[in-house]
């Protein structure tokens, strides 16, 4: 038996998780991949937050250790009983049973915020829109799915900008990839018809697509390149496809992407790929397309890969002995400084 | 640190789980007492039973996976988001976050089902009222607590009777101790007025107190009396404590068992051993009291062995790779019989 391969996909409130998570779901298929929100594992509904004055995006205020718990039952295949914490009314409700499948995708806010969670993603993914745009993501989604009035909304805002800064943005240094979607230089967010622009920073931290041939490609406009650069001090490849990508160049890095995927794994559902919703109207990104396809070929390597080793072996077991561990050297140090 | 002993108390609906595990978180103080009740752990609300026609009895009518994991999580002293099942109008609910405390007692339906459960408990008890008795207390209780009428209650009872018979029963073979209240001879249990009987069958698979004074105590009215007997066709002591056991009997009994407790564990509440209640009225029996502080005696040596061994391997790896084994030869099976 093989076992699932998991996607993590962190970013901020509104900052596109879902938007990629859905294209993705229609990539592999729906019937192949298990896709867990970790809002689910909120401590406290609505009312209790607004009681308490925390805020989703603080530790305090998630099961992070059921949340480890579950993230490690889910990498081996095995079924957890999932909290479900209901946008609609930002109720906790009756749990859902969840037999994972052959790829699970976890998206939320802390998704790697500690070292147990980090060790069971196979690929793990940042969104880091620019502010801007997600403020107007927000207010859009908020008040037409969740129930908040735009002005709520703003607040929520700034009362979460401390917790952004301290708790989610921090986590963007444990992942493989960090996408950016932003408007071109002197292009107002409010008013972007669709045609962003993406930043893909590559760490080599799993091995990505051979994108050599870019590298000599720096025709003025052929809306994608390939530059050497730091990320949080280390090297990294940054991969720029403009919104307004020439076809030719969107496909020839497709095919690229398309080389390098493993012979023999599931083959792919392409009729969806890189769509959005812009104010109802379904439209098509290359740039989000490329995303998207850059991600499925990373799971599907994993998948290929993971037919050829045997079953990892359990860690948890070892996470406990650690933990112990760590237990006894905090009272161990509780008990020298009581005697001094 | 220590990691909590668990007791585990099983018996079908209504035969008296709850009001022996009360007078034990009393006994034990409920600050040290984690109670877990495993119908919490129901797959289907009372409307869904209804609708697909399963009695909560049914071993597929509940999280048994689950169940187990739980049980292995609390044993080693880890947090679990156990699921809540409202009794009071038959739905399931928000989860609750669970840190287990010194010592834990799971009662419940399927407790001792399978042999993962099994293993995670340090004593196990069967609970065995004749049916006439249980079905009187069960008509009790649902009439008053749980919004049932009569009718639906004995509707429900024969409706039950066969997963009672081919899942319940079958269970009292992996106990430990099994308690059974029972009226004297004679006594319509209708009518009965607090005076039960009880009988204690005490495997030899944990180790009990020396009640060998008892051996000898053949008088015709001590009201107390061991004699050795057969189980389920294996070797057993059965301890018998009549509903009108003399005073100065019980408490040489109850100073016996006192006797072999071990020194410095935590202090036992006695105030309110052996209540039971009774038409509103709070009376007290010596048999309840006597059992309760047979099963105190045991969490507590439980407990104080378990100050002198380091912390017991974790076994979840084990079962996970057992299962990884059990669904290759199952796989290997389909396959042999595809192929002839």
């Amino acid at each position: 038996m093989r076992r699932p391969i998991m996607l993590g996909i962190v970013g901020d409130s509104a900052a596109g998780k879902s938007t990629l998570t859905g294209g993705l779901v229609n990539l592999l298929g729906a019937d192949r991949v298990t896709h867990i929100c970790t809002d689910d594992y909120h401590k406290y509904d609505r009312k209790e937050r607004a009681q308490i004055g925390i805020t989703a995006l603080h530790p305090d205020c998630n099961y992070l250790d059921i949340m480890e718990q579950h993230l490690e039952r889910l990498h081996y295949g095995l079924p957890i009983l999932k909290p479900v914490y209901d946008h609609s009314n930002g109720t906790l409700v009756r749990p859902e049973y969840i037999m994972p499948k052959e790829f699970i995708i976890v998206e939320g806010l802390l998704g790697f915020y500690t070292r147990i969670m980090r060790q069971f993603y196979d690929v793990k993914v940042y969104l880091n829109p620019p502010e801007e745009l997600r403020r107007i993501w927000k207010i859009k989604r908020d008040t037409t799915k969740r129930g908040y009035t735009a002005e709520q909304v703003l607040e929520e805002l700034v009362k979460r900008e401390p917790d952004s800064e301290a708790y989610i943005r921090p986590q963007r240094e444990f992942a493989d990839i960090i996408v950016t979607f932003y408007p071109p230089k002197g292009v107002d967010p409010a008013k972007i018809d669709g045609h962003l622009n993406t930043r893909l920073v590559l760490r080599p931290t799993i091995p990505h697509p051979d994108f050599s041939y870019l590298i000599d490609n720096r025709a003025e406009n052929s809306g994608i390149r390939l530059e050497l650069g730091r990320d949080m001090g280390k090297p990294v490849d940054i991969l720029e496809i403009d919104g307004n990508v020439p076809e030719e160049e969107a496909l020839r890095l497709e095919k690229t992407i398309w080389n390098h995927l493993p012979k023999g794994v599931p083959p792919l559902n392409l009729d969806r790929l890189g769509r959005y919703l812009d104010r109802n109207e379904i439209k098509h990104s290359h740039p989000l397309a490329l995303t998207q396809l850059l991600l499925a070929y990373h799971l599907l390597r994993a998948y290929d890969e993971n037919a050829t080793i045997p079953f990892a072996p359990p860690v948890d077991a070892l996470s406990r002995i650690r933990r112990q561990r760590e237990l006894s050297l905090k009272e161990i140090n509780t008990e020298i400084k009581r005697n001094g």
